[in-house]
């Protein structure tokens, strides 16, 4: 047991663990506040156990009321700076978040997406208070909010501190769907027209980009359920089809089309681009058929 | 009246919105002048728009008499630690500006040159404020004089808060040109004996790197008007020609030749390598030719 | 005399700056009180030629007794944040190293490496000060301490905050060897069950990637002495052997072989899978041998 | 429009400034918007002069869309410490100033005594921003109220905020009523049992104390309209009634009659203990009478 | 119960309460661990029932092995600023505590001062965590550690931080004893040559000073005991007899004897100078003898 | 050779420590250059003895070319908040200073007061570094200045952050001499109409105050040369003629002749009023003599 460790009220540790309740939740209970109890529970336990994190797990989830508070807490002591301050950032994010409901069910969806897909994410707090993809997404959907407001001036200076922040630049114009999973995400970069589907799985370095100077609608579209691995630069607008896999390293610039498999520099189609190998599933969503894994695991990352 | 004062001068808020100048300047203003006088007018139209920018707006840009000192501001701000304090860096930044006018007026090129060929740069002042490539260019201009100056150890701590706070790594050592985009820029590494030239577009994820432990001359030299992809990877002391372009992704080992194209890993000149494809235009500088475009435009992002 | 105080003896200045001692050190000393030695000598020298970092260098090194403390010390200030404070990180940092000394002779060892390998490390110092992908690694060290400590909530807080502060990711439950060499560092990915063995060299973007959703031993294994270049990504457990070398921008799906040499996206071994061509050196550690240097150094940044 | 938006609606700078307007209200509205309105017109006008002064401005007060959060961001911002984020002493002036509308309109009465009575106070603004008395006394207000609400230790800690930052110790159990002039303030000790009653004037180094070990009810009672002078020492359960005035730097340890002045250490009664000088307003609240001035005026300040 | 409250583990909030060990502590047990383990079941008691509070309450208390090592971290986090980084100020004052545990006795000793004296204490870590009287004084300890040992221009700048933060300004040579009670503490001065015995209680605004140029033995000496109320001046180089009690507001100027009271400006002696009326216990320690009350309570706060 | 450097020439530490010029300066060198000087070698000798002050030392005096910009850089990096940064005020420092030598020669006037006056000040820098009252006054002359360029919002900014940092409270429309010493000064309030001349010594809790309501010119007016003991009380627009002393806890409402000492609450002239006991020096300005210090000295601290 780690020094400075205190034991009070002769509950053990692994009393409250046990506590914690397992996955799924019951059907009885919406999902936002089954996975914020979850989270609270988490925070608990780790706090009891290692005394040197209990105060960051108090500030940034256990003295909140709701996800949406401890959310906006979070982004806000993380995304602020000297010239923009942690008090006006989280006044607007409880503002977006109060007045955009939807944006607290995409970030349920994308919690239950890490913990569902990622096997290094143990807890939905671990993903709450430390992926930075999750954060970066969160972060972006308010500046999309803002965006769609008109209030660009604001959505791009949020832009540009999630971009220094986390190292993810997404335009604030980007559209991006629900259960998006932003693996790792150093160094992702998703361009003003870019537009993702839902249950989304993308690693770090991918590149949904323009292609040169062209304005208007120049980036990629990405349908639901597509997995990009680690590195991939998909480049222009093109269109890859829902559930299609992009191998790592990929640079891609041309159609994928749906439940097919694209790897390589440039990226060519498993199976041949005339008979590209489809397969059944939503590889970003799912993620738990291994059928096909022989063709394409490798390219993920 | 006191210093940095601004003049409105009886006109109101949406005159000065609307005094915004449309882009480029008249020939009888100097061009440092004119873009920041345009800053201007752009951070006052974003500020009455916007309370919740407004601090941040005067601070960094409305509160200060010139370019030079609003971009000392802001990049103290951003580069400042608990250990390297923002009034050092202020000073430092303000002392280089002022005794070395080339810096700013590569600063003006530089804007200028995002302001021509990002689509999404809609204004000088989002890429004064927001662009982190910018940032790091500029910061870098500066440890770049100090190297030259013989005050190694502190460009060497300035090049570190860059790759920090940017996420942009270029030794102090290199020689840039103006006129630069480096776009998104997340993960650009250059090395010591690199050079740049005038006007060349760089995107994210580019290296421009030595070969293992050679010592002394060992880093790419790229030409004027010089467009490379992202996630490109330049190796060695080989030459870029002006007006080259590298498609995203590829990995160069060999000397590129002027106004000819570079795809792939390892990169081959488009057009085969005896009889490589030219082109006439500037691609990093001008943007604006389309007749090649099918041949290259989809490495780019 | 108090504590920590540096003992000038009435040595001058410039004096002080010709002890600099030229490497290596004599055989009589230990090598972690040499590099200690050869650090605050070049501290002492930056701080009496540039007064502008006098305060930096006496705050980070010069104050602290042991190079322990000094690296504690730069930690804690680099990677606080608002609800993680310095002095928390503090503790903890100074805990692990006076508990596991081997802490401390892996930092030795890196700081070496870094000396011996990189042509732009000119002293210790430089790297203990300024070297991103270095700093990341010894507080990747001590999360992997509180890892193998079960204190993991601890942990993997510590990684997210090096994650964003220094774009580097590496999971605590990751093993790593001794003399690691991570230059530029931005983007360097390692998964929870990647192996790291001694004298490695990476540069920066490297992923050590896992496939999918796999759960259990998913990640590479890197052999001593190997050499991976810029941009790699190695996916799966598979093995790369001693002394192996990985082209810059490769995309590794398989095992390659002891002093091999593998490129390419997909990467192939050079010289044919069946007979790759094998070399006797260990590129990671001496890099210093050349002689097949025709085949493969401009893979490498 | 953005929430918090001000609309300018076509005014100009100038003529913003010439709106400021007079004193008092107009009857149509009520007191709090009318305060409101003067305070942003004060900060408009500001601004607009002043480049240096607009961030501050902007942050504070102009993209605030009440008085409540505009204090509260400002209390947060003053009294916050490494260990007591700003956010979390927002969020916690916000819930009370919303769950206790009481609360602004004391803020409110305050700001009005501080117009009234202080002849340096020229502008509602300059008390709102710059009165340490003021901001202490608003903060008490809600320490105060987390002592009824049987949260005392965070009560407790933020009185010790208010002690560091203010130099001003008022014991969260005081009870303090509406239209407090607190001038100066430095030094200002409270203690818990004390009352004091509404449009009361107090200046610098005032102790309202207890006398020694005593337990319970120990501490001053002082009435409507009293004025204390600087330096005046009130000590034990005694009764100042209303109207009185205590000169500066006197000692008391007697009741004080109403309408009644007492002078000296120890301080005796005016015109003498058995037939005290009587006087018929209440100067702490009007203080424009001064029909007995050549009495009393010079023990104030 | 506030908001946000998190009652887990099934245990009461009063059920946790009523474990805080009642006062005095068993016999069997050091004064230090006794205390210690009293403000840390307080810290649990308060952060269980007040999360608003916890984070404050682990980061200062809970996470901390021992009394010394939480004390070093609160004044580091207290006394810090820009230019003195609070990780420098709690090795220092760590250091100070493990080299000198005498230090560590004043502290138990003016906690139980505290606890004994004053009616508002009710328990330990109110005074640990809010009294800046309490902080100040064991800053001051380890300045004058620092003074005693050469090392002058530290001491000097401890002093300035605490004068700064704490508003109580105690020259590092000033020699003080154990059980000191500095109760409101703003505006205390005490001299270069001045010395406090034990169990001295002092309220605020209270000045040990000199007299003039004069170099030298030139401040007060206050006896064992001695209880000096809010306001007085002691100037000169005079003795203050054990027991004798200083009237609030009071300026004394001469020798008071043992177990004496002077009240007034200029101080006189009750009872008179010839024949002062004596009494015979110790005001400032035990504080509990009430026979002579009439004469002087009043006097003090 | 950098801006900023500080040359050794080979000199020893110990060399130049011994350098440590004596008091007074020579007749042929500024006081401003020799003071600063001074105050250079006394920071050098202190960054070499101890290093754990070394990094303060360099940040604040040694890595400046001047004293102005040594003082401007502590001063910003003294009264900087989270909404008034500390790169703005060190530009406002900045150019008021070199705007206005006239208070560049004031700071050096109040050194050297300190110097003279203060026993307890052995070194200038130790005034320069620590002394809150000195610090209080020079950002007050800023705010003097401010406000008679009718700047007068930021003047008031400024006072009020002055009044929260250093607990002294200077009107900014208050004119004040050189030559002034504010020693320990916490508590200290200076009304708007207030005049302090040349050479004034005062002590902390002074104030010069007002009376009530009156608007105009109502408060003291001080010659030169006068001391004030602490905690004096002195209102009204009355005059204290040059050379006169306030002894400690006077509250003073009537002119004071020249040379005369008054004392006492409410304040007596020493002698009696008609025939005041007059003196021959000026003792705010030489404290040196003695002849009468039996009447007063006890009075001053």
């Amino acid at each position: 047991m780690p020094a400075g460790h205190v034991n009070h009220n002769g509950v053990t540790a692994s009393a409250v663990a046990a506590m914690v309740p397992t996955f799924p939740p019951p059907e009885s209970e919406s999902e936002e506040s089954w996975v914020w109890a979850q989270i609270k529970a988490e925070a608990h336990r780790d706090a009891d156990s290692e005394p040197a994190l209990a105060s960051f797990l108090y500030a940034t989830v256990l003295s909140h009321p709701s996800l949406a508070r401890s959310l906006a807490f979070h982004l806000a002591n993380k995304l602020c700076s000297s010239t923009l301050l942690s008090t006006l950032l989280y006044d607007l994010f409880l503002q977006c978040f109060s007045s955009s409901p939807s944006l607290i069910s995409a970030v349920v969806a994308d919690l239950l997406a890490a913990r569902h897909r990622d096997p290094a994410c143990a807890t939905f707090s671990h993903c709450l208070l430390n992926y930075k993809g999750f954060l970066a997404v969160q972060a972006h959907r308010v500046s999309h909010l803002l965006w769609t407001q008109n209030r660009r001036p604001l959505a791009l200076a949020l832009q540009s501190r999630i971009a220094d922040v986390f190292a993810v630049d997404i335009h604030p114009a980007a559209r991006i769907g629900k259960g998006l999973l932003l693996d790792h995400a150093t160094g992702v970069v998703v361009g003003e027209t870019a537009v993702i589907g839902n249950n989304v799985s993308m690693l770090h370095h991918v590149t949904l980009g323009g292609t040169g100077k062209a304005v208007g609608d120049r980036h990629p579209k990405i349908g639901d359920g597509v997995l990009i691995g680690a590195g991939a630069t998909i480049l222009g607008n093109i269109r890859i089809g829902e559930g299609a896999k992009i191998g790592a390293g990929s640079v891609v610039l041309i159609d994928v089309p749906p439940r097919t498999t694209a790897v390589g520099n440039p990226a060519r189609l498993l199976g041949g681009k005339d008979k590209p190998s489809r397969h059944n599933d939503l590889p970003g969503e799912s993620m738990d058929h291994t059928s096909f894994i022989q063709e394409w695991s490798d390219y993920i990352i």
